[in-house]
């Protein structure tokens, strides 16, 4: 299981680290900006993941391949910027496929850490949101995570459907297909079918009534 | 104690997610963006609290209660805005009660790892304000706990009483009490009262100056 | 080497306490606002660090000295504004020794609690930025540290450096002052002399285009 969770863990540490740049170009990040934004988005739902089951240090500060993924996704950005914006639809999928893989990874470490099911499920949601929060959060946005249709709501399946095939002790690679076919049907869906949850209909006034804290 | 912090924890975590659930609301995020910021808001502080005491994984991970809590507000929320939006001031104290017991369990379970008095006031107020910094943080916001009038100084206050009665020996379902007590006079007398703290009065051109860094 | 990762500590501590602080006078917070951005600019680098290597509590929190400096910024910037914001210079001066000093205590701390190069090289740059990111992110602010001239890559220097030295098996004296004085020269040459890395040049529409996450 540990050379599943690597595996999953470099791809989805790649494509979040192309989202990072992304924005780091876009907000007219100097270079080594762009590189920091694309090692926090890559890396920082899997450091939460570990700080909050207690391996530390963190895979993705012990490990150098983590940093390395990230500084090759953020120099391939921020040289072929043009390409990459061109290729924005793959882009979207490959983010489609990195929630998925980090949404199962964070629940099948959090078992391997003997956590419960509930709290693996958490996880592995947490796992997968986590690096988009971030990204968002340093250009100074409302994380999209938030926003986007059934973002949160895929991860939380495929991580779901992980920590269940877990429990009826599955096959682990079946239960890890099947947790990243879960994860990304839910996001395509969104994408391309315009699958959406529903939003309260609030009045201008509602909007802009002031926080009572 | 540790029925004791499990509680305060408990109340604190549902009105807490109450309030990150309105602003979620407010902000237009669908259902599952507002569970999210309930669970955020609600929990952020004590999973800081546990991080920064080494009390991995965090009770609001490992145990579902904290969970199903947060989710409860969240839904109520979403399927009640309008009920919930009318009862706003009402929110506003469950807020500060909110506020106290955090500050209260923060530095009570500080203390039974072993902390000094000193880190335990410090970890008691980072864990009453903790969520609602997040909570603004999420919605790109400046956190309204560093501008509303005393509210850091009240969970400051809650924690200190808790932690100097404790150090005196007293009961701890007394110094629990105080220690709420003198939060919520020091929170309800600034909302209802007017109590505040000094600004520095900085010129129009302080204002815009633009940061050295 | 633990006396010198305290003294570089503190040091660090007190300048970025008063960043933070003028930060937040500047956003028109009151006293205890002002504090609290005084702590979490001087605090946020170590407890990081601390929580990233597994050092709980974290010495920030359990040590009242990093306390006790952090407020002594925080009030002389609140009582004193006026002559601290004359002295701006001399605190972007500050500003810059505190990075330095930051980023090498944090990759000689990574170092001591047995993390691998690559790994304390990461950790001092995190330790060195992480106080101003959460500064700016508190204020709603995208990080100045991202944007400013060399200033991630001064930090990476600077831990570099020091890293290179202990692998060599140097005196650490000598590589903790050639790594603060490789920091502090790409950053004041940054300052005064104009250095600084590309940015790509994007185009108008490619500024305004829509996140696809």
């Amino acid at each position: 299981m540990e050379t599943l969770v690597l595996g999953l863990d470099l791809v989805g540490t790649f494509v979040f680290a192309l989202s990072g740049a992304m924005a780091g170009v876009r907000h007219r990040l100097d270079v080594f900006g762009v590189l920091v934004l694309a090692f926090a988005a890559g890396n920082a739902g899997g450091i939460t993941r570990d700080l909050l089951i207690g391996a530390v240090p963190p895979a993705a500060i012990a490990d150098w391949r983590y940093l390395v993924i990230s500084l090759l996704a953020g120099v391939a950005t921020f040289w072929r910027y043009g390409t990459v914006r061109r290729l924005q639809n793959a882009v979207l999928l490959f983010d489609a496929l990195g929630l998925a893989v980090f949404a199962v990874s964070g629940a099948l470490k959090a078992l391997a850490f003997g956590l419960n099911p509930v709290a693996a499920v958490l996880l592995g949601t947490l796992t997968g949101i986590g690096g988009g929060m971030l990204r968002d959060i340093l250009v100074a946005q409302i994380p999209t995570v938030l926003r986007a249709e059934l973002y949160a709501v895929a991860a939380l399946a495929g991580a779901g459907v992980v920590v269940i095939g877990e429990a009826l002790q599955l096959p682990t690679t079946a239960t890890t297909a099947a947790g990243v076919a879960a994860c990304l049907a839910l996001r395509l869906g969104s994408i391309y079918l315009g699958w959406h949850l529903p939003t309260v209909a609030t009045s201008k006034s509602a909007e802009t009534h002031r926080d009572p804290h």
